[in-house]
């Protein structure tokens, strides 16, 4: 799965099912720092995957469950060949079924060694979805349609509790600030960004910055930073044919070494083989 | 349930739901020749029910399940204390998750005599329905939505059949035929209308006209006007203080004996006894 927009990852809503379901199959991917309005529910099906969700780090393995409320930051990364269910739910398909959705919270993570009954029935749920999107019989949207609509109704009344207003507004003004240096960082990662630089958009000191930023994200300013330009450089690289220096410069990378670590970290190979690979 | 326009029944949508169900308890109790965009179910609950979908005439009972075709002409009576659920689910709900759904034909009548497994599975969303819209708890509206979708898949899967485009498009005509009579009808109906002036409207000769209204609606054109004039003299007697005579006059009502029949026939008492009732 690509991400062209990495900030609000690309959801393909089906004009006809009004929401988002996909088999993921993918080698080693990572999807840095982003956010979206929809409600995304992730079945590991084969590999690992580790998870941020706001503060809070997750491993997830065969039949885990991750929940990701909408408007959360969080990162994704999967380890080797890995399979997934991604089912996201858009903001209005629940509000249209559900009040005071911006109160609701779910439960983020479903680990399968603790599974109760609701929570097999929630598996079952999104695996029998996963079924009759594969046979596409006649009818099926009628029949997906249905077991959504089940799995919702379990998870929110079984695994959700409601937030108060106060809650939700302290989240907002923290997710607002986040997103402002995400938002700087997509439009100039680019060049050099110094940690004064992002502490000067919140107007905090940089000490200050660099424990907000990790509390609400679970990574550091720098980890993100990287990760941003190492998504692009990797990017550029199946696209472009500039040589991996020049890639290096256009991405606004300078430490080397740090980065090529982080890089074989993530796609297990080295930038000259993947280029190697696409000339092929 | 109060038929305030009875050639397209009434329906309100819950804007939320998108939408409508009602379980109705009602007194004898009739609604002339109408119809809809909407699929509707009938599922009686007590009591009986006689109706008329384009020339089928049905005797419902306890547990006997009707469904009505989008656009379909249908007339419903019930008959002394009545009570059943109704369901109504708008053209645009279905198309958005069936193809082509004008010419999808569902199977009308379900009679619990001779219930088979999906039919039972089809009765029993529906009562599970008007539970859950009975008890109305936290997130009742994603339980509802799963169960209807649930019973539109195991309707459609089961008890459907496709018709040709040709079929559609001969029933299209003859139902905007009838739709013109009824339309002028229920414009007129305070002042004579001849079968001369009917047949007119058609460009066909008085014999040819009585017998295309009595195959396409079940019922002579003469027993749809007189029901229409009963209908709203019912209610006048109900929202004003006309004399009997009055009203007679001021809904085109000419032949006093036939009329009296009928009208004991439907409400099971005389106009008398209603307005003596009223004024109490």
């Amino acid at each position: 799965m690509r991400m062209d927009n990495y900030s609000h990852e690309i959801i393909n809503d089906d004009t006809r099912l009004q929401l988002f379901f996909l088999p993921v199959s993918t080698d080693s991917s990572c999807s840095p720092l982003h956010w979206h309005g929809h409600l995304e529910i992730l079945l590991m099906q084969k590999g690992y995957m580790t998870a941020c969700v706001n503060e809070q780090k997750y491993t997830l393995k065969k039949d885990d469950m991750l929940v990701v409320n909408p408007k959360e930051l969080h990162t994704t990364k999967t380890w080797g060949s890995a399979g997934y269910l991604l089912l996201q739910i858009p903001y209005d398909y629940l509000s249209r079924v559900l009040d005071h959705v911006s109160l609701i919270q779910f439960q983020e993570f479903f680990p399968s060694i603790t599974m109760n009954s609701t929570q097999h029935r929630l598996l079952d749920c999104l695996v029998e979805l996963s079924e009759i999107y594969e046979k596409k019989e006649d009818g099926y949207l009628l029949h997906f349609s249905s077991v959504v609509y089940e799995f919702l109704y379990i998870l929110y009344r079984n695994h959700s509790h409601r937030i108060s207003r106060q809650a939700r507004e302290k989240a907002n003004y923290n997710f607002e600030r986040i997103e402002e240096v995400i938002h700087y960082v997509k439009s100039n990662y680019k060049k050099e960004i110094s940690l004064n630089e992002a502490a000067g958009l919140l107007n905090v000191s940089p000490e200050y910055f660099c424990r907000l930023f990790k509390k609400q994200t679970g990574q550091t300013f720098l980890e993100y930073l990287n990760a941003v330009r190492l998504l692009h450089f990797h990017q550029d690289l199946l696209d472009t044919d500039y040589s991996i220096n020049d890639l290096l410069t256009r991405n606004g990378i300078t430490n080397y070494k740090v980065f090529m670590r982080a890089f074989k970290d993530t796609y297990g190979t080295t930038p000259g083989r993947i280029r190697a690979q696409v000339k092929d």
